[in-house]
């Protein structure tokens, strides 16, 4: 029974994800780099790449995105939008919200 | 020694906190509230705050800024402008660089 609450977010999560385009990139725990690279790898093939986040993979996202800037990408990609909002996680007596993030990162013309 | 580079990075922080008006709202480690009910107390006299953090803190900011907007100040402010960049901190070897963060709230006109 435990058990089951979790195994429906991730179900959720899953499938919030395919419905999304492959230049949304969903930033988890996995190392900066992972995401970066991925994030280079769409912005080959789309003109932007969207960055999205909740709680504390926040800060994770911005590293993300300057690196991306900054360093792979200097003088190619921007920043072009940034958004946050909230989103209810959980069901029930688990309910809470959570923070997110959206930032758009475009190649400049 | 070794609490010399922390010792100098507070003094660092410190300055960098007078040089700002006080509709600047550096968020830290505090509770979510403490920094969301300041702002508030900001905006009875500003016509904005900008909510800045650094590194980890960066979520935290942004959970300040939706608090403020969603609860607090529910059809009174709004999410302006939201800005990411990159800081150089510490010295030597010690050499690194954090992302930041800059959230504008403000009244609603």
């Amino acid at each position: 029974m435990a058990s089951q609450p979790s195994e429906k977010q991730q179900g959720e999560s899953a499938e919030q994800k395919k419905a999304y385009p492959p230049n949304n990139i969903f930033i988890g725990k996995k190392p900066l780099m992972v995401y970066a690279l991925s994030a280079q790898l769409q912005l080959s093939s789309y003109p932007e790449v969207i960055l999205r986040a909740r709680g504390r993979a926040i800060s994770r996202a911005v590293d993300v995105a300057e690196v991306l800037v900054n360093r792979i990408g200097k003088d190619v990609y921007k920043v072009d939008k940034i958004s946050i909002g909230t989103e209810e996680v959980g069901e029930g007596d688990q309910k809470r919200n959570v923070s997110t993030i959206e930032i758009v990162v475009k190649k400049k013309q």
